[in-house]
């Protein structure tokens, strides 16, 4: 009774009232005109959403099956491609190829750190038989943005396709499929979109469709071109979620009457709170220089124990926070702010973190990192330009 | 306001709202102690519901996602398997097993009618060299429930592996993994577990676990090996939809309380009472001899058009079932009474299905195949012994 339950994971995120009510609701059918004509509504949205006029299919499946379906969709076993890997889903992509057969090429980024463009045009130039570059938007497991749009237009004049993980970044920070010229973007249902896992996002381009229709299909489950049939006709190929489909409307309704970019706006001055009152900590960002919107990781000090810190946050102040993975846990802190969670939650999140470090041996001399992040905040809603 | 909307589909079905609260409750994160207690809690229930004492595995895909985890994890390409095709989900099983190259012998047998045990030893004797067998227990487009009991004998002393779907019989009529000798059990949310669609449930016998480690790993989302190594650690190797978990730990409670016995009977129950009525009405039963417990299904006389039947049944009495799926499509109507539906729903799903036939030109003298129905429901409740 002492506190609330806070959720500040990257994902599964807290979900509004409103739309675990719609879920709520009982069932109807998934083949009949009710549900076709949510799906339609749907589709418009997640167009908008994904700033594509290609369709976008919701698969039934977690982020992890969306990500096997562009690589067994979009290659065939054989191809070569390259793969940017700076953290733990930079790897997924590296296994999922490689158990589909395909040639790889690494390019290992430090965690934390994001892949330059001149790094990804040199691999570019020394494979110019790599038919796929693959990257994270934002690398979950370190809290990275990649440049995703600079090397979008790196890869718009070579014969190669590129697909980029949105999971924890779209809804959360702008990634405009066409407009950047990205061949395939897929996200989860459980990130920015304030739903519950469970569903999968992905779209093509129109020169990825091309590519995929001369690929031998692969995993029976995973079969973007009859999705695609599927979809102009307000339907999914198997059964779909149907709840998670009703919520995922509600949730791009919100979305679209509060505007995409009063949302990225927030996000960005989230992170903006975050950012700074771990500076004002003394704590250190474990992404320095390029950083997601939706999450952010501290690197902590020798001596302090990441996973005794998490206990004592979710014991004593309720708040629920995640560690880092593979060579950093216990070495780190994620704190998660992307979807329904907003700067109060976030501000309760951060003295948490402090609280908890303290008590875990830590030394934080700063009285005023609450008031200076929640400024930063403020200053970052008045002065966001929209740019990543 | 004239009617509350009915829906009598053979899955999904209507949902309890004790349920649907529960998965309307805010998100809690996977990777942590509470969501490990539902795991541990959910798998004792999943097990008595499979009546296996292996692990049951939960996978964020619709039933087709749990049926190709089945062919991909157990057969590696080119080995040769039976497959029985009564109707669309036979079909599927094929079509799975060849897109992952298999070689396949089809064993076909007319919508309707159950296969016999005599006809698979035949094909059994024929391909001595099959490793494995493939069935529907219920096979949901046609309503026939064939027998798997007698199948599974049959398979005991031979050298292959016995895949059973029973997507629409878990949880609607006895299927006990274990005791029958069943190698491999799928089945998913949206049926008899009074769950929205959105989760596979697929579980392995001790010989399916062998063979399967021997199988090189074919799509990189369906990895059961792995899935099994999280279990025991009350975990999922992806990101798991939360709230659909929770909601069918819910829903087995629910079947604990009541005791699987307990709904079983009523399946049955309400399957006579669905029977007594049809053939009171002086209709037709697609399955005549050998049918599921969970849905009914009726084929129309020439000159009644199915679809606007079904059609009429929704406008006017506010009751949703489904029609005959490929060369059925308008020739039939299945009527589901799985999930949380109960004799008064489906006998008011029965007078609308006689008042919309009736509408349609068709032809009913009968007075009381109401009163003839529910008194069968009863008789059956009372006289029910347990066997398929």
């Amino acid at each position: 009774m002492l506190n609330k339950p806070r959720l500040l994971t990257p994902g599964p995120t807290p979900l509004p009232e409103q739309i675990r009510l719609v879920m709520a609701q009982d069932m109807i059918h998934h083949r009949k005109a009710a549900f076709k004509h949510v799906m339609a509504e749907l589709q418009e949205r997640l167009q908008m959403l994904f700033g594509t006029s290609q369709p976008v299919m919701s698969l039934a499946c977690s982020g992890t099956g969306v990500m096997t379906a562009a690589v067994t969709n979009l290659f065939a076993p054989g191809e070569k491609v390259i793969v940017v890997d700076g953290g733990k889903f930079g790897e997924r992509w590296a296994k999922i190829a490689k158990g589909h057969g395909l040639e790889i090429v690494t390019l290992s980024v430090a965690w934390g750190t994001a892949v330059t463009t001149a790094e990804v045009e040199a691999a570019l130039d020394a494979h110019p038989d790599a038919r796929g570059l693959f990257v994270q938007n934002s690398e979950t497991s370190t809290g990275v943005l990649h440049p995703v749009r600079e090397l979008a237009a790196i890869t718009r004049t070579r014969d190669l396709l590129f697909v980029v993980d949105g999971i924890s970044s779209v809804g959360i920070s702008p990634c405009p499929m066409d407009a950047w010229g990205i061949d395939c973007l897929v996200t989860g249902s459980q990130k920015g979109l304030m739903l519950p896992p469970g569903l999968g996002l992905i779209a093509l381009s129109e020169r990825a469709w091309n590519k995929a229709e001369t690929v031998p299909p692969a995993c029976f489950y995973f079969n973007l071109l009859s999705e695609r049939a599927n979809v102009q006709k307000n339907q999914t190929l198997f059964t779909t979620p149907v709840s998670l489909i009703i919520g995922l409307n509600e949730s791009l309704k919100m979305f679209m009457d509060a505007g995409l970019e009063t949302v990225y706006r927030k996000q960005w001055a989230l992170t903006m709170l975050a950012r700074t009152a771990v500076k004002e900590m003394g704590l250190e960002l474990l992404a320095p220089d390029h950083f997601t919107w939706g999450l952010t990781s501290v690197r902590l000090p020798e001596g302090v124990d990441g996973g005794k810190l998490l206990e004592i946050a979710a014991d004593r102040f309720g708040v629920i926070m995640a560690g880092g993975q593979d060579h950093l846990k216990g070495r780190a802190v994620r704190i998660g702010h992307m979807g329904w969670v907003d700067w109060a939650d976030l501000a309760a999140g951060l003295h948490a973190l402090a609280e908890s470090f303290r008590a875990c041996g830590g030394y934080i001399g700063s009285r005023d990192y609450l008031e200076k992040g929640l400024q930063a905040y403020h200053e970052a809603l008045l002065t966001y330009d929209g740019t990543v």
